[in-house]
């Protein structure tokens, strides 16, 4: 959990009255992600696309990765394109406050990997890499994420 | 897709005669599954518990099982207690017609692996496994899943 360090207007700014607050942030599962090397990448594609009867359209940004929502459902699914390795799924954790849920999923037992582009990628007890990726604010509430304060 | 053969009333049935008809059924991926051998089971269960902040209820009739909702979604989070082997992330595709649903997913590339329970696993066309698991009657209607007519 991040803290935030208020000081107090009337009070001289001395370190012995620096008080700590705790600041809400929220945090959901958010995506599935099959992760696979180029050479089954259009075949993969292709499958979860008929699978999920969903098109899955290429992300403009990071364009190694096609998205789709599914029906009825706030979770969306992802094909990555990797660069080799083996083919895997993992899950992303969407956050309205990276630091503070990165925090918190260490304390929890999780390990920080490397970041990429804006998201850190995390591995959890057992070695499985997840994602935490920074979500729009306001995108997280109480009524579709899970409140940390 | 399934289809069931209908024999009109007034005809003879001879098989020149018999008409086939499609049969919707519905399926939608509906959990993601957590699969962990028994060293890393409480660990993983506990870090996944924590993340998601849901407690994961051990499953009555499949006790190698913990499953927990997520908050404002109708995906859910299954931690799955594996013989051996490597860990790994999986997802169910959830259906009311599992033949009809097996078959539909061959012709677009899977195959079946083996049966477990009451469901089949099979591999996509990179050889991730899933599994394709039968709903109650009635829980997948056209505001929670895809309709295959």
């Amino acid at each position: 959990m991040r803290h935030q360090v208020i000081m107090a207007c009337r009070d001289p700014p001395a370190p012995a009255r620096l008080k700590v607050l705790a600041v809400t942030h929220y945090s959901r599962l958010c995506k599935i992600v099959i992760d696979v090397p180029q050479e089954v990448h259009g075949q993969e594609l292709a499958f979860w696309q008929g699978a999920t009867g969903q098109e899955m359209v290429q992300a403009f940004r990071y364009p190694e990765y096609h998205g789709a929502d599914l029906p009825g459902q706030e979770i969306g699914l992802l094909v990555q394109r990797i660069g080799g390795g083996q083919s895997r799924v993992h899950v992303d954790i969407h956050t309205d406050d990276l630091e503070a849920e990165v925090g918190r999923l260490e304390a929890l037992g999780a390990k920080r990997e490397f970041q990429a582009h804006a998201w850190w990628v995390m591995s959890d007890p057992a070695g499985l890499l997840f994602c935490v990726v920074p979500d729009e604010p306001g995108a997280l509430h109480d009524q579709n994420a899970q409140r940390w304060d």
